[in-house]
């Protein structure tokens, strides 16, 4: 088994239980979020190891975190309690204004989430690991949790960057040279992102053309479609794996399925080609209920998709 | 701003929560709706000013209409409570027996909204507005409720009608004799219809011909084809918008929420083929719940919707 | 086995998820009731047999309504689907202004239930039923009704009447006038009643005076006492059953719950006071849930109910 | 009218109310089901009668399956209450880990059901039928369930069989060789199948080729193909009739949809062709629900579905 | 009619769907909330009128807020959308760890309500009111807010005050030290307090020896008791009221019930006595929801309450 | 921080969302249970460790189980997934027919529970345990799981067994013999029960009597007695601590509640009394809730209701 680390903001998520404005839902449903914990479940799913290194509030929302994380195989020991603050939430907003699409309203400024920093990253937890995973979330959320990241970096054996641009928590320009000081400072062995991310740091948003470029900072570069699929570049070539057309009742969470399976099974030994086939389908499941993490799939469950769709 | 005055009845809806006959549903959401307060709304978010004339029992659902309309911005001065009826309701039966088609079970016969009468209308009310509006929902509840409209109509500078010919209030004939008589005595300056309702009133059903046949009856003509998308005649010529394919929940009320997006951007100065285009993006929203209301777009979501389309 | 025929309206109730104004309830739970549906039910838990004359709508809530109680082991053979009608329906607002006190919002003037005419009474159909049972409901919707109530009452073996007076349906007086003409008419065999109902029939509330007023028109006479309980009367002398506190969720059909509990035990043999004591265990059960049915005891279970609260 | 006897077991369903792993799933929603349950409703819905000769458990939900059964419609009195055993339950799990694909987790060994025997069939009983059906299901469950059918098989004047194949019940060895021994020593005048369980009996999993060898089994044969549609093999022709696309919620229950609507149907005196094309709609109405029973569609309603597809 | 104006921040209420903890509980309702919000409606109900003074986010929670305070009836002219900070929320707990009491999780801290300032306080408006209410929330929540509280009780013709101290928004010196302030200050008409409060800026908790110490700087001080009733001093005398015994669902916002109720109730000319009889009433109705809105009752609501009491 | 090793099964319990018979139940709400599960969890919440010995199957509902227990923080390296079953579950029935009593229907037999063995005990697991605990449902669901606790009790340094009599497991004889050989043997340190189980076990049900007697077969002897309190025997005294009266949602699992909070303190170093206090707090909390689990207080939240209970 391998074991991946992931640092970056935990969150509870309040999924609204019908479509349209914020203003006309009256009931919300519950739900731990957050880029890398999802990634990590889907890591996990894949029959490997994982562990986060967050910060969460001295409050019923933080145990709440661990508990379903430790639940779900998580190794929680790197996850603080910060009794000076709080754990950060959001509301999913679906389908309104634009179909199949969700929004976010977010309550995290000054969360515990975003107090993380490099004195929560140990060397020794850092070093049992065999890979270590953040993204452009945690680099946007607080200079100490970029901080935090960078330090991880530099004493990880192999290193994973998602680009997750969210621009309601920094402006392009930052996102770009955060990112840009990032990638060129520690070349990630596997990078994932999407045409409007690429757009922002490259300039780039053809996926082909991209993903040329930014094979020069990054050995494996998955490019996420939505749902039209993923290309990934490596060795030199661009392999596309289409998407499934299904009923979708929320998109959030889909590119952090697709990056974590396509990790874990990659490491596991699968070729990239077949463990993007296999990330697909982990994307897809998870665009059909609310909730980032409870419909990922195991790498069993993948080939039964496969096998049907075959049919 | 342009202010819009509408005739006609305001229901409490009660939708049913899943999909099926209404034997077997167990569960009811209560929303508010009425063609013509559906159209208010519509009107309302791009920007724009609505009352309504009508009336509603002195019972909680009278003041849960009156409450909820004044909430969503309508002006309430002209709904009366009438203490001798009571508020009309309906239930709506989803998908059965034909997949994404609703059908309604009305309690409105005698109910306070079809004692709507002449007397409601007062003269500075309706000079107030820009333009009046109301629908074949309306000529069909009462005599006193169609008397209303043409009083309102003899008094407005602008007029604006919707055929929406509900068989089980009225016969095909009656229908077709008090809407050409409408159509004959007013001359609305906008129709908006069906193929349906036009091969009732004018024994046509082709979009176009029937357009070209209602044309002289009206200066602004808009064709509503549902998932298709909608036809608008002005000045001698046709356009057509295509509808978007989406997941629909119940299609009620996706006509009305057409035609008050269409109604107020028109006025608002967007020439009839922008006008169409953003009202296309109204109705589709619309189907995306249950409710007629709650899902109605802003004229700035509208565009985000449209940018989104683009890419 | 003893069969009852109950004549009565059945109604659709729509009782509201939550406590509160009607105006504020989203949510509404369907159920099937009427005061002699819900006797009939209560009849058959005790083992014995029941059919209901009534008419409901050719319409869903129709055949929700035969589909239901024909479940539930009703005789459905007299209840007629009336084409030219519709089914009648209420909404329950709960604990609002009043706690543990549920009103009503009928929709059923002109329902297909008021319509019950004496040409629904087939003389063979009542002569197959040992005892015949119907309330001022019945006698309040419409003359139809009443003088099927009359008719089936002129051609029963045994006769039961409950007061249940509801005064949205018609004036005291009319109430006083109707009904006592039934009793002067039929001196039905078993009479059930409550003081506010004996105030208006006889001008005596206080239980144990009006049950001596009353056994002038009735062999045994049920005096309902909500919460605090029952008394019965019964060969000069009255017993007194207290009642039970529970947790109230809707109160409606309590006293529904008694009455056919009382009379199915009464007529299987049971005395008058075990008859009581086990017809409170069926009403105290039945306003610990929304809807008047659903929680109707067996015999076995009032036993086990009695068991219990004797440890 | 003509009246079709089933034998088989019912069963209560719980249908996850979202979609997801059972894991994941905290509200369950529970219908009746079991095959030969739905076959029996289908064919009630088109003006036909039925029996079932099951067993249920002496417990709530045995007495939930008889009353169910019971208001819709179906003759009960060949469900017997089997005091030593329980009724059997199922789960159904949706769309994970294959969209629109439901799978079953089964407490049913065992259970009242299973016990089915053959002094459950009375000779009278189906003498008093026109028909006699049951599916592989019921083969599979014990083998004096088996040996019933054969016993009523045996007795009856026509025949319908559905292979049903379920191999969490028995081997695919198993069910070859017991579903042969019955073709072949009834030749059952239906017979229902789909692809995947003729390539268990007969190896062929070609619609066309295994209709034509099945047809030396069974004068009319139906292939069901899924979303795709069906097949009917008679008179040595086949007849394709396609399906229509709809928003799959669960597929469970779908082919009894079919066969129970296309039974009826051609036992009033439907050709085959009208037979089937009205039975795929009744098997798409079906997917749009949870539950295999209550959006099963009259005669009349398949009707309006097929107008409104004309249009 | 009279007007009162309060000010304060209004919040967005998520309460949980469940009792225990927040961790456990997976749906959350949404309600509007805030103590001067609902003094405001509690004060409406009573037929007489209401404005806020207030500052909401420019997200949906913020449009929420207004469309559901304009419903009700409140004039929301004074209310502004602050581009720059976001809508204050908070989750309920319920019952968990001590059974019927609720506590707080706030999201509140630099919220748009919290920079609510005294240049929102228009000296027009102000003039327009005939009362002015605040509690110590809103001098608690932030300087600025606090400042404004100040201006408008210096502009005020009458004044109201709710102690109201929460204890998570500022210390207890720092609660009594503001408050004792506004009181010497102004010295307002009414102050409406509790044991806690009182023992906090007084050091008394004993309610009747509270009562005539704070009677030096109020000339009307109601004493809310919670389940058991409430205190009002006036002209030297005290009364007391008790509290009936209702089904607990959330005891949140029952003081504002009260206390808004009592101020529009002796407003209007009631005795001081029969005012707090009522305001009982509505706070007793308070907490059978939850939520803080909905039930409050309507002056002939809570005479139908006290009637039937009588009973 | 002392650690307790428990043996039992682990269930997945189907709570009826509503009271009543659970034939009219549509919703059913999903937790984990167990009574062994039960006391483990409020050991934890005390702050000391729990294990549990178990087997579930190779079944959703038993990787349900597993990722509960882990998340709540329970070492189930004890528990096995048993290929060769299935995970037992039950349904809740509330309040039907007896108000506040809940009944159970299990579907348990043959379950990989019940499949407990003596080779599932390993010594040095047992031997890192300070203390072992099981139950009555263990000895009665099967011989090996009855050796299993036999032999767990004979490596363990303290022992606690709960009578936990279920008459649906196993006749009273056998419940009384087994239980008595498991007292003989090892004279458990403690003892939990109540006064229906040792009726059955020694013949009396007065409970200090009870107590007395069972004083001979161990140290320390509880005696739960439901919403009434508890009481326990110690060093010749008994001590009484009364119950509270709040609001019921389902009594099942208070018992658990009672013990494991009771055992986890005493062994914390509090005496019996306040030992004692304290869990009456947690089986209160414990009712107020459907669910065994969620709403079990922590020392610190016990002490805020005892808090808040001497205001």
């Amino acid at each position: 088994m391998v074991k991946l680390i992931a640092l970056g903001e935990i969150l509870v998520q309040f999924n609204a239980l019908a479509v349209g404005p914020l203003r006309h839902i009256n009931y919300f449903e519950k739900h731990i979020a957050g880029s890398e914990a999802n990634y990590c479940i889907a890591f996990i799913k894949q029959g490997n190891e994982c562990g986060i290194i967050a910060r969460v509030g001295d409050d019923e929302f933080g145990y709440n975190i661990i508990e379903w994380l430790r639940g779900q195989g998580v190794d929680v020991s790197g996850i603080k309690v910060d009794p000076e603050s709080f754990t950060g939430i959001y509301f999913v907003q679906r389908s309104h204004p634009v179909p199949n699409r969700s929004s976010m309203l977010y309550f995290r400024k000054g969360s515990a989430g975003s107090r993380l920093s490099p004195e929560d990253v140990s060397e020794n937890y850092i070093k049992s690991a065999d890979i270590v995973h953040s993204s452009g979330i945690t680099l946007a959320i607080s200079d100490t949790a970029r901080d935090a990241v960078f330090r991880a970096f530099s004493l990880a054996k192999i290193r994973s960057f998602d680009t997750n641009i969210r621009l309601r928590l920094w402006s392009a320009e930052k996102a770009k040279s955060e990112i840009m000081r990032l990638l060129n400072e520690f070349k990630p062995d596997f990078l994932i992102t999407d045409p409007d991310d690429s757009k922002i740091i490259i300039g780039e948003s053809d996926p082909e053309k991209a993903l040329k470029i930014l094979s020069n900072y990054s050995r494996i570069v998955v490019m996420k479609l939505g749902a039209r699929g993923a290309m990934v570049y490596s060795d030199g070539s661009i392999y596309f794996s289409p998407g499934y057309q299904v009923q979708v009742e929320d998109v959030i969470g889909a590119g952090d399925a697709l990056g974590g399976t396509f990790l874990s099974l990659y490491l596991k030994g699968f070729n990239v080609k077949k463990a993007l086939d296999y990330s697909i389908v982990a994307s897809t499941l998870n665009v059909m209920i609310r909730g980032d993490q409870e419909n990922l799939p195991s790498t069993k469950e993948i080939e039964e998709f496969l096998a049907e769709m075959k049919k």
